[in-house]
């Protein structure tokens, strides 16, 4: 099983980069790295191509041995003892920055742990999700982006897109700036209800619905016009963007205190990024509009 | 005492602004801004100038009252008990990012701490420094700085160059990357041997060599040529900077999480920054040989 699940991250990861490839015609770059401590991974980065500014495609199948204190703060920590701390780890984690100030950024990962024996009650879970960040708001791009994703939970009894629709809203929030990083999807962890089985079933349709979620989207704001004011706004949007994953996402504070591969950990940063002091949005404006909506987050379908 | 400090805090604050100012011909804004526990503070900014992309001078007054948590890992923790949770602190602070990528970054902070009826041992004490962090090394820059630091130390009993420099590198180390943020400078903390007036002499004298120690490396390279590939090196190290700042900053991150006024915390990160996957220098460039020393400090005076 776990094999049959690290090979579906390594297929979703050829299917998204190739499918990702051929529209941005630009470079593609892989790197399989090992890990000192077991496992290791494959990264791909496509640069300098027509859509994307930076875009990053990693895969990642670790094992090892967890301290008992970050046992003790993960899934399963209720309900298992100090001894199961071996651990088994294999996710897909992208993050796509497009070009275009009017094509939205996005971020999805899909991942599967394993503790001790990996077969009783807390010894694995599923984990996984994705979301949307534009820096404007069409608001047709956030229903179908959220549709997408509600279909795929409709269809499994475990696919609870209110919850996880809530959780992703809670997880990707900028606390000291009280502003959502973006316009959310879904985000869950710790899955374990029904079987294995039933898990990564749902966690293959989530994976498989990446590129219907986010290809429509790109395609029709990717050649839209902008000007530098629009770039400015992007740029100060990626700022937050980078505030967020440094401060307080617990995958990258993990990574850098553990001292994961920090090319694959940053590899989620987008290529450029901006600080205005005091910057204010002016009033009316569709930068204002956007601002809103990440002040207040909505339900979308 | 405590009202002579913050005076001096505020008289180095127009000495620097107005002189940098009279340099820069830029625009410079002023907030004035409450904290809503206590005090407050005036922050200066200027952009859109000659010399800048972005340089803030901050100073702070603060008052109110410290968790026990904080009070313990702090200056004083170990002499004091857990009713002097009283405090007072006032400081300047600065960010300087030139345009110039030749011309280096420079922070700089000097403080004053407070706690219960800041008489008795432990009750009080002073911190600061200022370091550099250049784009491109010049040797004559960096031998320059510290020298001028090293005489202020020379002078005064309690200034000890070499723990505060030692001090300084371990300080402004980026650990996830395992390089110095720059080529280091003075850093001292809980300061406060033989009586509050030495104590606060040095740290007036450290203070007013801030502009002898960094202006003539300013004015030296603010005017040299550089190409794109100078600022996409200059976009890199600022990335960096933005990593240690977010990441290991112990002033950023505490007041991140503490609510403190964001865009005054903020204000020391660079208006850009660049994120490049797996950027590699050139063999024999100008970029290895700055890295070659962020790699491995050096002594320069």
């Amino acid at each position: 099983m776990k094999k049959r699940i690290a090979d579906f991250m390594h297929r979703m990861q050829d299917d998204i980069t190739n499918t990702l490839h051929a529209l941005d015609q630009g470079e593609i770059r892989e790197d399989i790295w090992t890990r000192k401590e077991g496992g290791g991974g494959r990264s791909r980065v496509l640069t300098g191509g027509r859509l994307f500014e930076k875009a990053g495609v990693n895969v990642s199948v670790v094992h090892g041995e967890l301290s008992p204190e970050a046992a003790k703060n993960m899934g399963g920590g209720q309900t298992l003892g100090a001894e199961d701390l071996e651990f088994y780890a294999t996710g897909l984690s992208l993050v796509l920055h497009p070009h275009n100030p009017m094509a939205p950024t996005v971020h999805a990962n899909y991942r599967y742990f394993e503790r001790g024996d990996g077969v009783k009650d807390g010894a694995w879970w599923f984990g996984g999700g994705s979301d949307l960040t534009p820096s404007y708001l069409f608001e047709d791009d956030v229903i179908h982006f959220h549709q997408v994703l509600r279909d795929v939970c409709d269809e499994h009894a475990i696919g609870d897109y209110s919850r996880f629709k809530q959780w992703c809203d809670e997880y990707f929030h900028i606390h000291h700036r009280n502003e959502a990083r973006g316009v959310g999807g879904v985000f869950f962890d710790d899955l374990r209800d029904e079987n294995k089985e039933s898990c990564f079933s749902f966690v293959k349709d989530m994976a498989a619905a990446f590129l219907p979620s986010y290809l429509p989207i790109l395609q029709r704001r990717s050649n839209l016009p902008y000007d530098e004011n629009n770039k400015r706004w992007q740029g100060i949007r990626r700022g937050r963007y980078v505030e967020f994953n440094l401060v307080h996402d617990r995958g990258t504070t993990f990574g850098l205190r553990t001292g994961g591969r920090i090319e694959s950990i940053l590899m989620s940063l987008p290529e450029t990024a901006r600080w205005e002091y005091c910057h204010e949005v002016v009033k009316g404006s569709k930068e204002e509009e956007m601002l809103n909506i990440l002040r207040r987050p909505r339900e979308w379908v």
